[in-house]
């Protein structure tokens, strides 16, 4: 396929407000445990975030034409989503492409594979979700897609999806499920502060967890040391 | 097996004190060559490092339960020592246990899995050595055994052996070889520092060393440039 | 083998500025795509870069004797380039060996398997770079070579080749080519520098790097959005 | 989700027909080079085809629970696709449940993880592909869905999609494209018998594939041996 | 260590009658799911099993000092067990140890290694289970145990505990835990098998396992198909 | 580089008739214990066998221009080394190519990617050895070199070497050295076939070996059962 859609339809402001209130790994959580790349796809730099919609991109492994042209597609805020074949080996992003996506007010880039230049971005600031650094350059030889659903990390993003990532790595927050995902992920993180708060005081984590009850009622046992070695290892 | 031993027995603190006193590399050099876990297992940030006595976590991969178990049963300095598959696609660790982990005094927490929250452990400073960072959640369905030995990283840890990691990783030095094991390393590093300040003065390593008498004596050669290009590469 | 030659010829001062004056990933690009090691290869600190003709040394895995001889026969502003057999758990060389390193003036080292020490080699700022740490010791018992040529990350590298490297990893520019090479790489670098100040200024990446033509001379088309769910992914 | 779908529509007959007339490579090839799961899911026993409609299923790492649901779902011929997130130590399908595919003339199973009781599938013969052979076991807590889009081997297969594998691999033919991709790989498939035909009577492979104006067109040359040992490797 | 133990207890004619009643992946079921070592241990060829009480060696990686040392040490029926470090790219058994260990009657050998020979070993039948065939030589250098626990594939494997293994890989079955492992495996057998007679006479795996029912209770919903495209994949 | 050597100098058939008396890991050993490749490198089928001189081809990743230029190029009796770049997920070599080869009485293919019509050749019983079987295609579009020298399995190979495979694994045996190594390989093959003789009737390999004497020397100790259990497994 041969292709750009142009004009994807984004989530409101509202809802990127709500996807911006919750941490990564609490979408995941929120969503059914669902939704995150394979950790492999991982900062260039800790500290990094980003989250906007997604444009997707298809390359082949070993050329990034598409990726160029969907630096040209999108707008402010979208995160490039590109799934390139999960090619460690291949360096298709650089300090030029990255000036590119800055100047347009891109969020950030996710690709399943290597990138170049890593001291550049690093020091550019750019968010770039990568499978590593390479120095191993592309060609801009074979046409893709621009917004059609990919495939990366194990995951299928279509464009207009929320894409957010810090240090955990990346997750994919349908566009039809924000509202009640981050709501309930705001609930979530709510319960954990309190309980945070808690434990700093001193509560006791079996209970606050209600784990105690939970391991008497599988039939967990406590004892003393055991005499022989346990031989189970 | 579904079993909690609450009271095992940990080095003296004298003997915690000779295991501070030296690297884990050189632990794992003068244990005989031994006890150092699969360096796949890092710390989250670069610097954090740990020592403590371990106790030991069996949880089943996917389920942190025993985990959880294991919080509220560790004293304060101790090291949790987790088995739990070698899952880098796992993150049932995260700022909320970290949390409590602090509350209680504990040391650190070694895991041969993934962790999340990791920019918050990173900020709260606390010393976990993992296979990464994720977010994928896990369940708390299955019990295991808290101080039972284990195998992580390819080395079987007992409850009250010492865990001691940096960057290099870590290393589980055995209870009952302290004493012989750290005043070997300690004589061990005195002999590299002195090492180092003759290089800093100018000695030649290989005198210093006595390698080249040792290479001499295992049939080294030495020549200028060879004439025809060699083709063993 | 066991055979050390003491006495490579080494590139020109003009011929090292020029190699200084580009990047390792320009280098790989200008160099026909070639002469970039896997990317496996990496620095142990972000920032560290090395450059500096190649002091080549093939150690046994598990073996760093020949690593200190070719120590003891670098001369300053050397690389030592080790191919070691491409082992991660292994660390045979340390804090020691780096003091020895920087006594003499070597500019970094570059090897396929672990280092030790990291915290200290990191605090010493000695450029290595490798696969990683590891605090496993090695033996000093197998005689290889200095200075015969080696493969290393799937590249053949000469006694006397430039070896370059940074946060990208690591390439072999071939001592014939230094010049031809950098040359082309620095008309390539400043072309780049006057295409990101162009997009500094607003110009559309794909007008400014003639792929909107290219697209469509290659059958790609644009559209809105579609109307019924692509299925490809 | 935790829902099942009954009444998936599949391919016709005559598609059916078309989908077996032509080998997995071949719909690859055909389908613009799409649609290969990743190739370390292979066959439990070399020579093992199949070839029918998908029915899908989302699993829960370590969890069959849904592969045997899926079984009481399918029809005489359909392939189980199964998403189970990729865990090779893992053997949640064995004989007792190839017996039932069996029973229930299922063609195959696809899945992105490991098998059990592998001498006896063989002996069976029950078309398996997975990742491999693995004698863990698994839960059955975790409810999931049968018969909606899954990924597997970095591919989304929807239910009634057409799923073929020979020792190449598995490819996933879409449904709507079964007619075009067929009769394009038929002819595809002529074309090479009848190259091979030729080349069994000794045509020259670069006239018959115009490879060699190809590579003049490129700029290659040919020469005798060089002189001088090329460093380029 | 350099300690070789020459006079193992070993299981009793009974229990290995025991044990080689029930499939390796029953007896790591009937052990707690506990014992199975990592599957990328593999038999050289399909088809070869092996059961008998354990030697167990602990070798340095690339060096197979021990490994001889243990063939001369064990005796008829037993398996030898060689934790040698996980190298795949070492071959350090072949055709000569082979004969070694058939005229010594020994049953097999385990080894988390490769080995070489492959073709000769295959056809000698005899029975080994690593990671691979490889053809590089190792020394005969370093001293190390035999019959003092190993860990070999993530398991901790006493001397005279019984290793059973067949396609599926290989379990360790505690010495102390035969009787009633086994017994609990036969009757799981027995069930297994009933429950095939069963399915061969057209029983539903639903109804036959108890799953259906399951499925309900865990909330699980059946429904024709669904009108819009899911998205989750 | 575009270029191709069309008159390389091959090993006399002298030469050839010792290449094929000794096997792969024989050569390898007797030539110093080098020139095997990463056994990554294995046989589309148990039990196939190739030795020849090779025909060295550099492809690009994802690129089988090469590889057919030097089909063309080669003649009867050689073996095509194929350096692509490490691609398991690619498949650039198939039935047609290798009827191509058999029809030029090509000896076999090396190459350390993938293959696909995994079953085709198989049936045609053609050598080809490659790091699996994959259906992905590839394009005809980079030109490279063939008969330069170049790098495959971490070993430099040149056009004339002798390459030699079988389940074990391909090795590289150099040109120039020939006669040296296939007579001190067959002189190892005699040593080890009097020792399996021996080993047949009876002899203890410790003796046999030497291997007795040789643990004494190195301070290796022989007990009967240790009272408490050792702790270092």
């Amino acid at each position: 396929m041969a292709h750009i859609i142009t004009d994807i339809s984004r989530p409101s402001e509202a809802d990127m407000a709500l996807a911006r209130s919750v941490t990564p790994a609490t979408i995941h959580e929120a969503q059914d445990r669902s939704g995150a790349l394979d950790p492999a796809i991982q900062p260039v730099k800790p500290g990094l975030t980003l989250c906007g919609p997604a444009v997707t991109v298809q390359c082949t492994p070993g050329d990034n034409m598409m990726l160029i042209a969907a630096i040209g597609t999108a707008q402010p805020g979208d995160v490039l989503v590109v799934s390139a074949g999960g090619l460690r080996v291949q360096g298709g992003f650089g300090e030029v492409l990255a000036t590119a996506c800055m100047s347009r007010g891109i969020a950030g880039l996710v690709i399943d594979a290597g990138v170049r230049d890593g001291a550049a971005i690093r020091k550019l600031g750019f968010p770039v979700f990568s499978t590593g650094l390479a120095m191993h350059g592309t060609v801009k030889e074979t046409v893709g897609s621009v917004n059609h659903p990919v495939v990366i990390g194990g995951i299928v993003v279509h464009p207009g999806d929320v894409i957010s990532g810090d240090d955990d790595g990346v997750v994919c927050l349908k566009r039809g499920d924000i509202d009640r995902v981050c709501k309930a992920g705001q609930a979530r993180e709510e319960k954990e502060e309190s309980m945070m708060a808690a434990l700093r005081e001193g509560a006791d984590i079996l209970d606050l967890s209600g784990m105690r009850q939970r391991l008497v009622d599988k039939g967990c046992q406590w004892s003393g040391t055991v005499n022989k070695m346990d031989r189970t290892a």
